[in-house]
Formats: C-alpha cells, sequence, structure tokens
C-alpha cells in the first residue's frame, strides 16, 4: 500500500454538551492541525498516490470552510458535539466528495481510502479513517 | 473507524541479558514518552471514542507504576528483558485492565483496540497494537 | 547561562478588533502549547535552575486561569486584543509574580529571566521573554 | 501485533517528467527523513521485534546509496520519477533484500511486514507498506 | 522582548566546492524547513509584533525565489558556497529588504531583529540573526 | 551572528540527593536528546559555522563516554547530581575542550560560544550556554 499525507490546520472556537466534557462545556476554542493521509494500493499512471498540489488545495479549502468560525452557530453542525473525533469524520466527508467530484484529478478515482488526523495538543489526537470509492 | 490518542512519559532504569543488546548490557536508562491510542468503529453516545480525561488518567496511573524505577528491581518484570517493544504491551496489557474494570466508564467497553507506542529517542520507537474486549 | 524549560498548553475563544486581523475579527478559538524557560547565571545549591516539579505546577496553574475560557468575557483583558505576543507577556508577569510570591522556592529568587513562548499551530508562535527579580 | 522503527535521511537532486509536477519538473532536492517499522506477530526468543542495531545499520547502508546523489543520473531509476512514494517502496524493497539476506539477523526471517515512511517537509510526507517473507 | 516566528519550507538542488564538503561536493539537494522570528522591544500600536499575515507571505514571497531550483545555476550565488547557514543570512537580508520597502505595513518599521532558521534534516539546522533598520 | 545546531541521544541510569527531587531520588534513567549549537560572528573562510561532520563526531564521541552508563558509579560525578542542567555544562565543557584541542578544524577557534540542549521528554528540556575559546 502507497500513501501522500499532507499537514494544514484551523483554528475555531465551540462548546460541548454533556457532564463527560468537563469544563469543556464551557465556550472555548482549539488549533487544529490536521493531517490527510491519502492510500491506494499502485501507483497511478503518473508514479503518484495523488496529485498533492490538488490534494494540498482540497485540504486546504475544507479547512478554510471550518477556519475562524464559532462552530456552536454552524448549522451544519446543529445538535451535535464538535469533538475532534467527530470533525475528523466530517473532514474525511468533506475530502472524500471532492475526489468522487473529480476536483483531486481523474486518477483520485483509484484511491482507496483515507485517514483524517486532527492534532488539539502536543498531547491529544483523534483521527477517522474510512473507505473511498464510487 | 475512529481513533483518539493520548500522551504522557515515565523515566527508568534497567539493562538487558544477551549479546544482540551490546553495550545496552550495562545498567543504563531512558525516557518513554507513550502514546495510547484508542480505536472503535463507531463514536459512543455522547459522540466520542472515549472520555479523552480519563484514558489521560488511566494511562498517568499506568505510567505512575514505572515512573522512577530501576525495572531490574520488578517482580512482575523477573527473568524478562524490559525491551521498549516488551514493555508497550505491558502498558496495554494494564491500560486493557483498566477498560474492563469499567475504569475508563461504560461506553469504553466499546473499544475496539489499543495501540501503545513507545517512543525511546528520537530515531527509535516500539508499538504493540492489539484487541480490545470481553 | 543554565535553562530549564516546562511545556504545558491551554484552549480558549477569543476575537480581535481591528482590520490588520482580518478574518480574525470573528469569534474563532486557539490551542496554545506553551513553553517556560527559566534562565539563571550559575546552578542553585541543589544544582538546579529551579526545582522542575514547583515550575510545571507554576505553569499549570498559570494556564489553569485561561483555559477552557472566552478570552472576549474576561475582565482582565478588557479592551484588549488576546493576542499570542501579548498573552504571552501576560504569562510571563503571572509565573514572575508566582516566584517573586516564593511559590517556587527560595532558591528561585536567583532566577534572571523567563522566557515564555505560545505555539498557536505548527507555523507560528509568539514568545516574551523579560528580566525577573526584585 | 508489535513494531519497531528507526530514522535516517538522505538528501538528493532529482527532477520530475509530467505536467502534473508543475515547478517540480526542474531540477531541484530534497531531505528524506526516513522512517522504517518494522513488524511481526509475536516476539522472537529475545524478546524484540528486531536487532535495532542492526536495523538502524540496514536502514543506513541502503540510504547511503542514494545520498548525496542526482537520481536523474541513477541507471536505477532511468525513465521513472523518483517522487517520494515511489522512494519509498524502493527503500522497502532495498531493506526487504537485506532481510532476506540474512543481513538483520536469523530471527528477522519472522519479521511480516515492513513500512517505509519519507517526510519531504513538515507538512508532506509518504509511505510504501508490503509483507516481507519468503 | 517580544517575538513572532512563522515557519514555510523550499526545496532545491546544489552542490558545494571545498574538501571540507566530502560528499556533498557532488549535486545533491535539501529541504529546508525555514523559520522567520521577527522582534521588537514592545508591541505595535495594533497590539502585535508584526502583521503575521504580511510576514507569512513576504516569507513565502522570498522562498518562492529559491523554491524548486538548482542554486549552482543561480547568478546571485555565482562563486558562492550555497551552505545553509549562508542561505540563512540571504533570506535575512531579502526578508529586511522587504521591510524597508514597507511590504509588512508601516508599524513593521519599529522590529529590532530578525532571526532566520533553516532546518535541513531532524539532526542538523543553521541559522542567521541581525538587526533590523535604518 | 549565524549558528549551525547537530543533534544526537544519550541512555543513562542515575539517581539524585536532595528532597528537592522527590521521586528522582530513586534510581531511575533518561533519554537524554542532545542539541549543539555552535555560534561566530561570522562564517569561515569556508563560508560555513563549522565543519558539520566534524561537529557531529565530536558530540558523537562526547555522548558516547556517558552513553550506557549508570552515573552514579561515574568518578567524574562524585559527589554531583547529574542534573539536566549540569549535565548540558558538561557536555558544554567537553566540546569546548575538543574545539581548543583543534579538533573540530583550525577555523573552529573563531567560534564565539556553544549553547548544550538537553531535552529529557516530551514536556521538559534544560540548555548551557557560554563563551568559547581563548
Amino acid at each position: 500500500m502507497f500513501t501522500v499525507s499532507v499537514r494544514d490546520h484551523f483554528m475555531i472556537a465551540h462548546s460541548f454538551e454533556g457532564q463527560v466534557f468537563g469544563p469543556a462545556q464551557k465556550l472555548h476554542g482549539a488549533t487544529y492541525v490536521v493531517d490527510a493521509e491519502f492510500r491506494r494500493a499502485e501507483l497511478d499512471p503518473d508514479g503518484i498516490v495523488v496529485d498533492i498540489g490538488r490534494a494540498t488545495e482540497a485540504l486546504s479549502a475544507v479547512l478554510a470552510a471550518l477556519n475562524f468560525r464559532n462552530l456552536d452557530d454552524e448549522p451544519a453542525f446543529k445538535g451535535r458535539n464538535t469533538t475532534t473525533e467527530f470533525l475528523a469524520s466530517v473532514i474525511h466527508e468533506r475530502i472524500a466528495t471532492k475526489i468522487a467530484a473529480g476536483e483531486l484529478g481523474s486518477h483520485a478515482h483509484g484511491l482507496a481510502s483515507l485517514r483524517v488526523t486532527l492534532h488539539e495538543s502536543h498531547v491529544a489526537w483523534a483521527a477517522y479513517e474510512g473507505k473511498l470509492g464510487r
């Protein structure tokens, strides 16, 4: 299996509902440093996993739609706790949509899976990985 | 698959038996920076992989029982080389026991597997991963 | 010159006033990974720069008073932009106050200066350094 | 599953052919920081995944054969784009050959798989993983 | 003293002349991860060291003029070894020129000094720092 | 000012005397990842701060004399607590001696100062810096 990974970040405010979250029930915020790992069984005709320029742009575009926001105000997350692991799955889904729409190039349809990792500090991070494809 | 990871560390002395260990047969020591990665297929009812506060405490408690020790004197490791990879499996087993005992909350029974990584320097690390569950 | 550094983090929400801040004028947030570097010319009678346990506790206590907050609501920062560099100076001042109050031990009066660095992402950080002492 | 990882690096010049590579079609270069992760189901009779000294030497020897070169001039890569993901597979194959030849010790025949990761910057990396064995 | 730092990178080919460089006399290459640390005694009227957006753009523009090049072919470096420490001073000078030209905003004239660090691998880096200003 | 830095590591056992050290009074150990930063005002005739190959060897040789030891048994440290900050000064002195003896080349006599940093974990490190030369 081959992989290519790119890194970017975004900065948001949010709060959580539920006793399990303790002091994080108050409005606070986070920087998320995000790694997107693209995977496939064999290299494409250009000898690559994915066009790294387009992969970087796709990640950047997905994060731009979240960056500098209060996630408590986002209709898309109504009634959901925007935990690190949940946000990883949201970003996974949005990049997968771009791949399906051809935004990462036609060869990107050969990508097998994607892992999205969000680092929230030097001592905590979360990830979601799932298959890609038609 | 969803994951949540937390990081902590411990500092020990030990020595190894066997020619393969070269100069590490002498009493020396190490700082181990430890990552515990908790995994499950779906988020729990709180929208999380695991209560990160309890996961951090569990890791910290397991490492406290090893920290500031000479592992050569520990009855639990009698006759064993406390290599980095072996210690990863020990920490895995001890966290798994805490999960089974309910110390990470009742939803933690839904955790599928755990990966424990020990970084021994900027150029070497080892890990053990295995399933969790009843 | 000798130094000892310890690291911790905090997570906050805030917004900025002023065109120079662009999209950061909206309510957003950040994780700040904080390094406190304590400096002195000569080691103290125990052969150390500072009691690292107390230094870690002091940093942790200062960050706990900021953690999981919306800094826009904090009276202490009324009318101020809580930029990364400004927050570095605030944390510097609060640790310096603890040192002056003897909370880091009597030998800590021999500390010459302190540098506080706040990492806001993998590509941006800010610091404040200044003298300590009577 | 147990793993042991070691890190080293090499520095090369190269260029790429194909529009997808944009400005990287010009002669440029890279530092690759390389992680080799060795995996096996159970520890060997010495209680280890692999002799870390020999693993480090094997990685170092493989990288020495690439270091300080212009890869465009290497016969082994004639007609191939030496992308990060392709180089990861090359290094995988060369370490696998050393394992098969017994250079990592006789117990190394029990290794199940190998993952080779090449970090090309703080925001991009690529990997190849594949099975080992007879 | 206050500082703000930003990070970016560039990838080049080059070779060195002189026996002291050993195998690096051959054409090879490097990724340089570059940190630019901007320093001033007091914050500017916006409560910042420098407009971080403009600082990031300035660093990016300076690196773009070096990125994806063979430095042996650059007229600017004719007869010079483009060592890591020398390149740090070149980037320092080019950012200083942009500050003097007002590209980082009018308040940037209050910057006191600049440190430019180039990381060439996980085990080696070099820096140049010097005063700024009229 | 120009700097060049190189990194290596060593692994030791030791214990401390004095109530201030708490549980670290027991025999334990540490991995120290060591950075040696060489500084000078102007580049030498080869356009470098120091021969990085020789600097790396000098650091490696100094650390080899400490590696895989119980520092409590070392005559050189009799009656001293081998704290991180103290060890930084020891390594500084030993590298300085090598520079004075010409082991880093004749141009190394132009080095102005040296900073030695020991990272003992992901959340703690210490350094010693001092002048070099006649």
